[in-house]
């Protein structure tokens, strides 16, 4: 059995494909996963890339997805060859966000999923959908999650809605699918055009090449007819949110979900209260939102869009794929 | 131009088909409406067969839908030529409702659309979905904005949800393919054979026929592995909710929206209490909700199900038609 | 040390004051309590009068309250010494009701507080409000818990509120010092003068004596001014809802939370939607409400009101206290 | 009968106090109020001081407190002699927020209430507080209403939270008193001990004096032992902003309500989602929320706390007290 482990501190040419031990079998409450998949998220790549420390040796990962292979004493919840998915935040499993630390996110404060085989307690995993494969599976852990917490529980989007997704990373297109499958509109930025093409073919209305329009808040209101947007999508910070508070509609929704463009900038404030917009942070969800999530996607057959898998032992190009930010969806681990 | 009258004391054989005089231009703040179309429901039945008393020479039908003819002085929300489609309570705009009785509502405390023109204030009417037949929007203004209060106001649906709808009628239908198309799961019943493989056609996930299976709430909870649907469409009352309190999980939502078997009877509260479920009545909705709700049915292209439409003059036929049970969604009227 | 022991099939005759074994220290997650008091329900009256058949030798009573003694390893959240009150559902932590059974309830399906000692995981209790007593602190579990739910989590009661509480038990009492403590209004029935005196005192702003005006509940609703009232904690059952619905406005709230006049009954259906009110079951609340509880407590420096206390031994002759009907608020053992 | 009257471009030295001429009687569904007293906000001061142009000749002033003296035809809401206050959106009679324009708001967009005599459609009024005095009625209009929302509305405000409120003006101190009469734990700022102390008297649990601590946010939190407060009535805007995100607690609410430290500024955005708090933008609030408003004030007893009024001719010098910033609570003009 293999596993990566990461060197201090950090670096893509820092992780390492090693032997990993047997973890042997489950104790009462936990599972064993034959893991199949994980999936590349903005957070792993801190912790890999060495800006976000983290133990010497850890391994890396948040989302990991396989098959219970053995369950402990007392389980009923999961059975034998039951296709299962990681959660996030283990320790969160239901109600309002507890602290905000990664202190038992795998893949950050504890070990993670790049590696083959791991026991844990139960509550660490959900079932994954029906009919997913292991690398679409993997992708609900953090990103997906992040999508279906922003719009449809912190968002309560309904149909006739208008979401503003902001590029063609995996939440966005994660985002953009599971809105427009609920009978929202969708409006959706890019700097490519060919990425804006396959938007559209996934169902966005309207879309901006925010690379030739800087105003694109201000497009996307007016093709509302200037009413606005109910929901953004906001994965970009400082850099995006002036434009995503004029694109807002009156009483609208930012869900505040990335810090791509930096933590700290400036901000109109005098607009979003004009606005009287709610400008909501979040950070994936809890383990009751993914066991909601899951049956949503079953029931709307939905999937997600995975630009490409790699293997274990690439690892570290699947990080270097997702630094040249030519992907579109979710980028993959396979193994 | 037409109207019909309903004489004292109602009674199908109490409509009458006459000569209108023309309601002239309309004042500030007003629209004159060609209607084209109205749907039945079963408030409008109460009215025209006479066990809800009116006034002498009503006319009937809360629903009606048509083309702007002519606008006010200083009317912005409409043009002349947009389509149009009636509101229940016209003087519920927005907000939690105001007091509960039908001394404004078109077919009932005043006079309603069974009629071909009509001058009324603007905010009497909104905007038809953009794609719609007249027949088509007459069924929003009753059963459709039901169907979406119930499910998407009151009820917050999201995707995954299991939602359960009782019999064939105009808001159950409605409210099945609302459902549907935001990515819920529905269980449908009838006690028809014929009607359950229509329902399974719209996407119903399971059906039950209530005649052959008295215990149909037990078998819908046993459907969901035992959790329970999300939301039953409570059109039946005292006759049905038995079922449905057995039917609904632990903390969901009745929307208790019908007196099909009568006004009052034996209720298991015990059981409704142990299910910590909530069981909400409504009647129909306001006028911001309308226009959400139009917006949503344009987003997801969804069309109603008209079983049959009549002509104005044949009204009373319409509503034996109704009588019958024969029908599936909504009956109409066109002119 | 003692403990209490219902012997099979329960009867006020059939509870015996025993030794009981020490249970020793307390392993890892959780707590020793010396306990101190317990307070009666009506839960607890249907175990030990035998009505709510439970296992023989079952030590009875849900609500417990004392000091720790001990704590296990790792144990952070609580500290030698610290006051502490249990948890009517042990094992629901957070976020909506799981399902509604009573197999993890102490004193019910579980052995509940009716001793001087008992070792538990720590998340089976919460701390107690600073200041109370211990009798104080143990109407928390299950009456107090009841109160706060019903008005400020289920119903979000909001200043100016007004609301109505039937008779002077431990929930209504508990229900209206809440309410007046917020900045409601509270309407409040019994069947005596005396009691009715004795709820003005605690703020009441008007009272009905039920027995001499069985129209009471639109008694209540006139003097609101017709407009009715926002939230009616039902105690009572079918015997009383047709009175509670009367009495509460359009689109109000009935938080179902009694059986005292039975489990199934004639109900006007028609009323209850004609109202467009809500009528939500719920039993007790989770751990994380009564956290929350504590602190609003805390903050509005609010005591509940205890009729009278009995010792352990004394157990039989509380319950037939509490049977005369003579008690106004709360009934406690203290030990 | 006397107006102010606010010639081009604005300023206090272009405030004249001129003869007005009698406005007559009321038309169907208007009421003709003597109006009695207004009180001064941020708003108003943008329009006096010239900042917020707007048309030659303006009556200023958004509140306004009288009595009804003669009511239209049809009107049922109002009669003679009830004491009525103004509301800041005329055309927001209920539901989610329509448009953020002033455009209809009285000593803006339309003519104030810095006058003896108005007629105006009722619905631009609501009833007052039985026994307040003008000038205590005529601060709930903006500030009061301004609180409400930001507390109770959108905050969903419960007994035992804590609530942080900025400085001592007119809004951050309704804030506090309405906080405190509901049951919440209060933390105040400002930079004058004295004005402390007062806060302290009027029911704060702590307070800080952000002079000293620049560090405020973080001392509110480590007060609350670390968990953070539950809101933030945020009215300074990107100066402060730091501070309370520092003080909020996971999940917790800031409502931003105020620009008098900038309209756009630093933020820590990364800081926020971190938090994942809801950051929502408001300005005051809609007819019905005052209505509301108006009943929990009777029945809480509640009294806005007056620094000081001026007389109609004094209304310049009202405003230079307000620049001083000497003052605790609202200034009102009482004529």
């Amino acid at each position: 059995m293999k596993r990566i482990t990461l060197r201090s501190p950090g670096g893509l040419d820092r992780l390492e494909l090693i032997e990993m031990l047997d973890p042997g079998p489950p104790g009462p409450g936990e599972i064993r996963v034959r893991l199949h998949a994980s999936s590349l998220n903005f957070h792993d790549y801190g912790v890999v890339s060495g800006r976000m420390p983290t133990a010497d040796g850890r391994i890396p990962m948040s989302d990991g997805a396989g098959v219970v292979e053995a369950v402990g004493e007392g389980m009923t919840e999961f059975k034998i060859g039951e296709h299962v998915v990681s959660c996030f935040f283990p320790g969160w499993l239901d109600g309002p966000p507890p602290v905000s630390d990664f202190s038992t996110t795998p893949g950050d404060g504890v070990d993670g999923y790049a590696r083959e085989v791991v026991v844990r307690p139960a509550t660490w995993f959900t079932r994954a959908p029906t009919g997913f494969s292991h690398a679409e599976a993997a992708t609900l852990t953090t990103a997906g999650l992040t999508a279906w917490r922003a719009l449809v529980v912190n968002g309560r989007l309904k149909a006739g809605d208008v979401v503003l997704v902001l590029g063609t990373g995996g939440v966005s297109i994660f985002a953009l699918q599971l809105a427009k499958a609920m009978g929202a509109t969708i409006i959706a930025t890019s700097s490519y055009d060919e990425k804006l093409e396959r938007v559209r073919a996934l169902g966005a209305g309207y879309t901006i090449n925010y690379r030739q329009h800087e105003d694109w808040g201000m497009r996307a209101r007016d093709w509302t007819g200037g009413h606005g947007v109910d929901h953004v999508v906001e994965v970009g910070g400082p850099g995006t949110l002036a434009q995503s508070i004029a694109a807002v509609r009156v009483g609208g929704h930012i869900a505040l979900i990335g810090v791509l463009t930096g933590r700290a900038g400036e901000v109109p404030t005098g607009a979003l209260m004009a606005k009287q917009a709610r400008l909501e942070g979040l950070i994936v969800g809890n383990r009751s939102q993914q066991m909601d999530f899951v049956r949503a996607l079953e029931a709307m057959d939905l999937h997600p869009v995975i630009d490409r898998s790699f293997g274990l032992a690439e690892m570290a190009d699947a990080f270097r794929y997702e630094e040249s930010g030519a992907h579109f969806g979710k980028i993959c681990l396979e193994f």
